[in-house]
């Protein structure tokens, strides 16, 4: 196949903003039966018959994301992940979202239909709706804004507060991938910079690569856990890093936690990228971000029906507040274990 | 009093992200029975017993405020209100907000700290409730996003659609002030820049001014109408001017409509300011956003309910879709209306 070398480029104020909506959102298909009104009004209309879950998100380029190495259309599925994430980590459904972008003329509609199919095949994959928006231009960087909504029965609904001495911590999946995901993409930006003619060196880090610019969600998690009857005390996502999730639930629940690290579950090739990159995997474990896996606390009786899960790992216990929030290292020492989640704020 | 010459500024890396959202968050009270969880969680918990209502808007710096006249504070307060206006658009109660900001490490805390009180300011005047939201850095300028949720029973909602032949086009309070307003403001701008010396010649234009940098949504609207037993058959809010928001609610009805030069309700001060720009007033309430007044239709029997109203103006009526959407001059001239509405993406 010969390549096209020059793809179309058409400048959004060609379309203009309503044109720009109208060429995105073709696609888009109403698929809950909650959603009465979608885009095209002054506002949507939703008719949920139990709780109404709300959670938004803003994703900045420079700041989230650098568009040098992140796909469009990764990005934009992403941006819809993050957010069904917490609605997840409340034990709810997700059902619509809104979208918002500010985008520079420098962007040909072309990449903006781009992030929509990413958007799209998100809203596709967890059978979620979009249901509204803006698009506005932007004088610097690309911005996206989400907002998640979802529903869930009131006695259903999970919080970060909850948890009980005595209860087990537990995690889905694995962590610290994304986080590594993340080395790996900027050591190959710094040797693009370096020598422009050098081919990426990524075969063996894809599923690095793939936590970072396509994660999921872990809808299935709440799902399973309906299956196995187990209702969670306490459950937030990890965004921020193992460390700072777990501190949110202990202020929120009022308890410390014992950590064990001989329970954190790490994928293989993190460990390898680890070593490569002279890290100790238990740090990436505790302050890597980016892993939207689930962090959970469940009754000691709820033990047997997790135990034999390949998905589930129990990394450790809620212990009275006054022990504070301890990691127990491989050698048997006991660390006090301190937010080292991202602050955006710092450089 | 001796003015303080060295304001505090605290850089918001010293409070972090978290710090940050206790900081600005602290003074806001829930105050709707129907906000079940607000700001803490990974998701707010809402119970509506009708249908929700949801809308949201990006303002951007550069493109929709100029922080050189714009204060904090009135963003503040206007990027809440004119989100609540969607939802009064669709003649439903306003509830609950979300509020995300990126913003640059250039802002001290003592900004947000003004931008957050103009927010709390407008949650309060229109009992509304911020229930979440996300705070990031910024590589450059400011963006604020907000979503806004309100509830109405199915029935009563009101939309685009629904203006049928015959039907009266009626518009709440004056037009074409906020756009004066901004011309004032770019005026001064440049005087200023010209000679930092000058002090402002503004007080003439007072309404002009707080329509532009403070306006109101019309929940006084709803209510009113509800008093006055007036079902409108749809409706729309002015963002961005008069004819655009006419095509709006013909394109989706599948109408036309008749607008009359001489009912188009004008502000004394309008007329003279656009005497004094030389700009024409009837393109100024036409094509002038930023009014967040609404504009509905009623059928033709409801009019002996509204006619004594001050708030409100008949300044047309729905014909046929093969009629079109016209102007009829105060000359008797019919010239077609085109949308000649603000497209962000245009230079």
């Amino acid at each position: 196949m010969i390549e096209d070398k020059s793809p179309q480029r058409t400048p959004i104020e060609n379309l203009g903003e309503f044109g720009l909506i109208d060429f995105i959102t073709k696609n888009f298909e109403i698929k809950q039966d909650s959603t009465i009104t979608g885009i095209g009004d002054d506002a949507a209309v939703l008719n949920h018959t139990k709780s109404t879950l709300v959670t938004t998100d803003m994703l900045v380029e420079g700041v989230h994301f650098d568009l040098s190495y992140v796909p469009l259309k990764h990005l934009g599925y992403k941006a819809i992940v993050v957010n069904l994430s917490d609605v997840y980590a409340m034990n709810a459904r997700a059902t619509q979202v809104t979208v918002s972008i500010a985008i520079s003329n420098r962007f040909p509609v072309e990449a903006v239909n781009e992030l929509y199919e990413g958007i799209h095949m998100a809203c596709n994959t967890y059978g979620v709706d979009l249901i509204g928006g803006d698009t506005t231009a932007s004088r610097s960087g690309l911005v996206i804004s989400v907002t998640a909504i979802g529903e869930q029965d009131a006695g259903k609904i999970v919080r970060r507060k909850g948890a009980r001495e005595g209860d087990l911590l537990v995690v889905s999946g694995d962590i610290g991938a994304a986080y590594m995901g993340l080395q790996i993409l900027e050591r190959e930006k710094a040797v693009f910079k370096a020598n422009p003619q050098s081919q990426p060196d990524i075969e063996a880090y894809s599923y690095l690569l793939e936590r970072q610019l396509k994660p999921e969600a872990r809808k299935d998690i709440c799902k399973l856990l309906e299956e196995l009857e187990v209702h969670p005390t306490s459950m937030i996502d990890l965004s921020d890093g193992l460390s700072s999730e777990m501190i949110h639930l202990c202020k929120h629940s009022e308890v410390g936690m014992t950590l064990y690290e001989d329970k954190i579950p790490l994928d293989p090739t993190v460990i390898t990228a680890c070593e490569e990159f002279n890290l100790d995997s238990t740090t990436i474990a505790l302050s890597g971000g980016e892993d939207y896996e689930l962090l959970f606390t469940i009754k000691q009786e709820d033990f047997s029906k997790i135990k034999a899960n390949p998905s589930l790992s129990v990394i450790g216990h809620v212990v009275d507040a006054s022990y504070g929030i301890n990691l127990v290292t491989r050698g048997g020492e006991q660390i006090p274990i301190k937010a080292m989640g991202w602050n955006s704020f710092q450089e």
